[in-house]
């Protein structure tokens, strides 16, 4: 087997090259059969280069480039002006082939708007959706999609995800005929507006998917199914709602913890226990989102991520490569196509 | 000042008399200037009400029906062959004027549906908003709406949802001038679809509402704004996320702290201030959703609260008639609107 290769755009980020030049060397210990590329300001990358151990040396390379997209630049001048942005050449990589995936922690409405453009979508999807995993009670993840890449879509790009979902948890869980559900405001068929209906019955009649319905708001933690479709406007607020919702609990607990003698040493005692749930809940283990339906690999970063959720999201990467993901949604939505269609 | 008078659907709610009637008794002792009249079935009710203070006796009445609308009927069965049934001839008291406001934890899309064909909507209120109290950081509630009266809603609705939020959010808190924001995804002014963008140009332009801009998923709970307006899809469903998410943190709690001899004893001494903790986040605490923009009041309870909870509901209706609500958003509207048009 040839070792796979993918390009880090090493610039992106809140703290940009010391904390992705730090986690790609751990990722070359992670994963022996990786090589990678950084893309970026050698003079900034290359004091973390300093001890990179001999055996790791012919497997990581730096492409040098001072342009950088800021996390404030509108997706629009990023495309157009940004032509030799870490960003964008590392997504060029992926497109000559020099690359099997990229990896940016950079602003995500420009990652989007350049590996839509310079990838293209694969055929039958019109547009490209943004993926990622969140925790359960029962310790599988869930995928939920799209988380923002889109504000609005119609049913047949919903059903195109709940395609691109599927294949995602197959590849990435192992897992055979994972169950598939859209988001919604009540399980009952009549519930939702018409995009959501009308996905429904599409998805009802499309036997390589396991569409089991309707789920909730208060489903999507339960583990129930373990691919949710919904709009990017849907999912984008409901992430972020969660991301609330637990910093507020967290707020509370801390509070409702250190008034009282008793109480304060008693919580100090558990304190790592708390702080070993807490962290289990930190979005940084769920680091990576995936942008799906593109002629290539393109892994997003959490902006503030650390270096330990940057490796996440290069493993992420690695084995949406291995398992060469982009070919494996083009087969399954000609398959699917197909079956409808005759 | 005379008595003001609640009707309650007591047969609403997955527990029916044996919350409603008990709750009853004490909003009774609660509000000493308010009557009650329970609609429902008198054999189901009385039980409850054997021990019912002489004081009390003159101030509740019971109008007896044995029709009862399900929890599982659809909007329009209800309608149209409810005539009897205990939420109906509640709502219809408030019509008739021999009610100030009424009370449900009955079927939610009946109870919509009932209330805006019975009551009829304000001038220039296209539709009913369902509105709801979230918990914030700063111990302030945020006003969220709508939750799931409308699954689709254009700017103009959204407009009008900002202008009710802000009244109940002055009569309830007695907050002058209420902080208002769009819920979008990015609080950027490009960022979302039209209908959230042409609101949000709407309010810019409306001096009689704090509007401040947008906010996304994770600062509804920050407590930085008083009113947050969003349509029924999007709201339905981060009012849920957030009690999905909230069930997962306790459930991860109670597993992290259940493992190991010393952990568990620490926990067992922690677990009063832990459960209280909880408690304030429990959706009872913020029980009674309003449905707003209807010429009469109607407060729904949730369909599993209990007495405690079911008392919040029926003291958020007391608040509302006490201070003549839909006439206090028919005033403003009517005053935003000249504004807009001259």
């Amino acid at each position: 087997m040839t070792n796979l290769t993918l390009a880090l755009d090493a610039m992106g980020g809140d703290y940009g090259p010391q904390v992705t030049v730090p986690a790609a060397v751990q990722a070359l210990r992670l994963h022996p059969l990786l090589d990678l590329i950084l893309v970026g300001d050698e003079s900034q990358i290359s004091p973390y280069l300093a001890n990179l151990p001999a055996e790791f040396q012919s497997r990581l390379s730096v492409i040098h480039t001072t342009e950088v997209v800021r996390m404030d630049d509108k997706p629009v001048t990023a495309l157009r002006k940004a032509k030799n942005s870490s960003m964008r050449l590392a997504i060029e990589l992926v497109r000559d082939s020099k690359a099997d995936a990229c990896v940016s922690a950079g602003n995500t409405g420009a990652l989007m708007a350049m590996a839509k453009v310079i990838l293209k979508t694969l055929p039958g999807v019109d547009r490209p959706a943004l993926v990622s995993c969140l925790p359960a009670v029962t310790g599988k993840p869930v995928y939920l999609l799209d988380l923002g890449a889109n504000v609005q879509c119609d049913y047949d790009t919903l059903f195109q995800f709940a395609v691109m979902g599927t294949v995602l948890c197959e590849a990435v869980e192992k897992k055979s005929r994972p169950k598939v559900a859209l988001l919604n405001v009540g399980i009952e068929e009549f519930k939702g507006n018409s995009d959501v209906q009308q996905a429904a019955q599409l998805l009802m009649h499309t036997p390589q998917i396991n569409y089991t319905g309707f789920v909730e708001g208060d489903e999507i933690y339960t583990g129930k199914v373990d691919v949710i479709v919904c709009d990017g406007f849907v999912g984008n607020i409901t992430l972020k709602t969660s991301e609330g919702i637990a910093r507020l609990l967290v707020h509370q607990l801390k509070q409702g913890l250190t008034q009282g003698f008793m109480v304060r040493l008693l919580a100090r005692m558990l304190a790592p226990r708390i702080q070993n749930v807490l962290s289990q809940m930190n979005p940084d283990h769920y680091n990576g989102a995936s942008l799906l339906g593109l002629r290539g690999i393109v892994v997003k970063s959490h902006g503030n991520a650390d270096e330990q959720a940057y490796v996440q999201a290069i493993s992420l990467a690695y084995t949406e490569a291995k398992r060469r993901l982009p070919e494996m949604i083009n087969d399954r939505l000609a398959s699917i196509l197909l079956d409808i269609n005759s």
